[in-house]
């Protein structure tokens, strides 16, 4: 596993290219980026009478690809961590389920052996794949990694968080797994499919304001739970004023009382927004020690380390060469969208048929792309204050590369 | 407002058709239905000096169309509390916000006076709507329904509880709300689009899982959190099995203790699935009493009365007119598909142009095609065994009878 911290741009030309930027807003690079041949080793089951994993097969019993972009805050340290963890725990995490993923349905047991002659049927009438197995060992292995990292920070006496991103190609599928703001899109000729969701504080308004909702000790008195469309102040005392709790998906007027003018749980819009005043993601690895500035309220029991899981069947997609997943921090997106993104990768492949390194100089470009260097193809000429870091994955590539067993 | 306890078959032609059958499986039709013209009076606004709504016009302001069906379970108290009182709270409530809902956006402050010169710019940063006010008066209607029938059941010694599917035609705008397993679509000539979706405990599995890992007394020590494919037993113990707890969406392994054996909080697959081996739903009205057989374990705290709510802007389509909203409780979904339905709607209505009771006969063939009566159209002939009720709403007459102010 190859771990590429604070590097400019690194080339592996046939199968990806990646790019990364350093925006100097910190001394150190807070995005951070990890790839390589993901090893899942079979465990051996043993005999019925000790019914113990025996043995462990030494050599690979199942390979793939992992990609992942960590977008840190408060620090490099926690994306740095994670960029040296994560692949490990989800290495462990596959090989305790492997077994269980060799055919289309998982067995109930993992041992295989049917305790019930209609266990088959009760996993199929629930509808669980292999892949099942895959999006949970993903999920797994955000968490155990979390874990990792808040040992390790409170040992070392550090700080900080970050979001994951992370893109697995196993068994002629592709995992996408998201803890945060950035983003996966896959670029085809004549389409465009958004693989990943972001978590901010305001697409996990419910979520967020229900936990204020049931446990208001986390606010400590000091901020309030309700949403408005801006903060309220003295003027507005006795007014009725559009607002939105926990369980709302429209808007309702109420009378505003003196609590009302505490300052919001959920704050600003857009790439503004805040969770406490201080977090612009709702989900991601670290921050355990993390506290609103001057008081003792913690952000973590908001912050979610789970990430949501996408399935791409790429043996079903009539693959052509330059198809290739566009894998970004949110530097990026913040100033292009994906239709501009899709744009410059199709004008640019097209364009650049044979340089073997086509896909490292696409990431580099659509870097240069964020630093409002106009190109012509946007004329938009954006500019991006943030790191940014992007992988460009030729889903081609992977298909051929990808091993099985 | 029209309520439609205990009838078979009822038509108001131009406006919507609507059919209703007792399975007989209750001595008492569970399904009710409600239907009417809303008509939402405005509050004026006193003066600056006393801040009071001062007259109340006793004309309607404004005026739209409700159409309601509720499936009662546990009796059928819950359901005609439900259609003799939502649509009241559904008035009240938009009477409330009334003043907010005239412009596209809506105001701030609901009085309009501007404490802030940049008011209309957050709300409209936000993205806050007029349908946004509807939204949430829908929402609080639903509550305050259930909150309504919880009372009533009790004074009166009554017990049960219903789902909701609420549609109402206001200002050019569709307003679809769903809590519980009904389903509304609407069925064009080249488009079927589905307007509601369903609430159960597997569709709500982690929402539900969550709140019994969040206060674990809830289960009393008798359930299990965890899902498994199937019910384990004691031949499981020690065993590696099939698991999810509430915050995975795919599937692991784990070793089966004692505790795993105890009865699951969500049980059984579609139609039979049960959230504490007791209620097939887990949205609604009512349910305030009920608890699990011979214990005191509560289904309330697990339920939400709280509506899902769609907006189909009936303005922006081209609408024709065969084009209809098919509402219907679950007794019609069990047995026939959307794509089922539609070809059923699609073909009646050219084959009945002239009929000028068509809706309310094609409502009638629908239900007819659930009691195993093979019309050649599905050629399927599948037998529901639960009350059915089917509103059919032809957009295009709705679009002429609902007035604006």
């Amino acid at each position: 596993m190859c771990v590429l911290p604070r590097i400019t741009l690194w080339v592996w030309p046939m199968l990806y290219g990646l790019g990364i930027i350093n925006a100097e807003k910190s001394e150190f690079n807070e995005d951070q980026a990890a790839c390589g041949k993901l090893c899942i080793r079979r465990c051996e089951f043993g005999t019925a009478e000790d019914q113990e994993w025996l043995t462990v097969c030494p050599e690979a019993f199942l390979t793939g690809h992992y990609w992942a972009l960590f977008d840190g805050h408060g620090g490099p340290a926690a994306a740095i961590l994670a960029a040296n963890t994560l692949h490990s725990c989800l290495r462990r995490q596959l090989e305790a389920v492997v077994e269980g993923m060799m055919g289309t349905q998982p067995p109930m047991h993992l041992s295989g052996r049917c305790v019930c002659s209609s266990d088959p049927h009760f996993v199929e009438e629930k509808g669980i794949r292999a892949e099942d197995l895959v999006i949970g060992a993903l999920e797994s292995a955000f968490q155990e990694c979390d874990d990792v990292i808040g040992r390790e920070l409170e040992a070392s006496g550090q700080v900080g968080g970050c979001t994951a991103l992370v893109a697995v190609s196993l068994q002629g599928k592709l995992y996408v797994a998201n803890a945060g703001d950035s983003r996966a899109i896959l670029v085809r000729r004549d389409e465009i499919r958004v693989l990943s969701s972001e978590f901010t504080p305001e697409t996990e308004r419910q979520r967020i304001q229900q936990l204020a909702f049931i446990y208001p000790e986390l606010l400590a008195g000091e901020f309030t739970r309700l949403e408005f469309p801006r903060r309220l102040k003295g003027d507005d005392l006795g007014q009725k004023v559009l607002f939105r709790d926990h369980h709302m998906n429209g808007w309702s007027y109420k009378q505003v009382e003196k609590s009302d003018l505490k300052y919001p749980l959920i704050h600003g819009q857009g790439r503004q927004a805040r969770l406490l005043g201080t977090l612009a993601v709702s989900r991601g690895l670290g921050d355990h020690q993390l506290r609103v500035l001057d008081t003792n309220i913690q952000l973590k029991p908001f912050l979610l380390s789970i990430p949501q899981v996408t399935v791409l069947d790429v043996d079903q997609l009539a693959l052509e060469e330059e198809d290739v997943v566009v894998m970004a921090t949110d530097g990026l997106w913040d100033v292009l969208s994906n239709e501009q993104v899709a744009r410059l990768v199709r004008s640019f492949l097209t364009g650049n048929r044979e340089d073997p390194h086509r896909f490292s100089e696409l990431a580099k470009m659509l870097i240069h792309n964020t630093q409002g260097k106009d190109d012509g193809a946007t004329g938009e000429g954006q500019v991006s204050y943030d790191d940014v870091s992007v992988f460009v994955i030729p889903l081609h590539s992977q298909d051929q590369g990808s091993g099985g067993h």
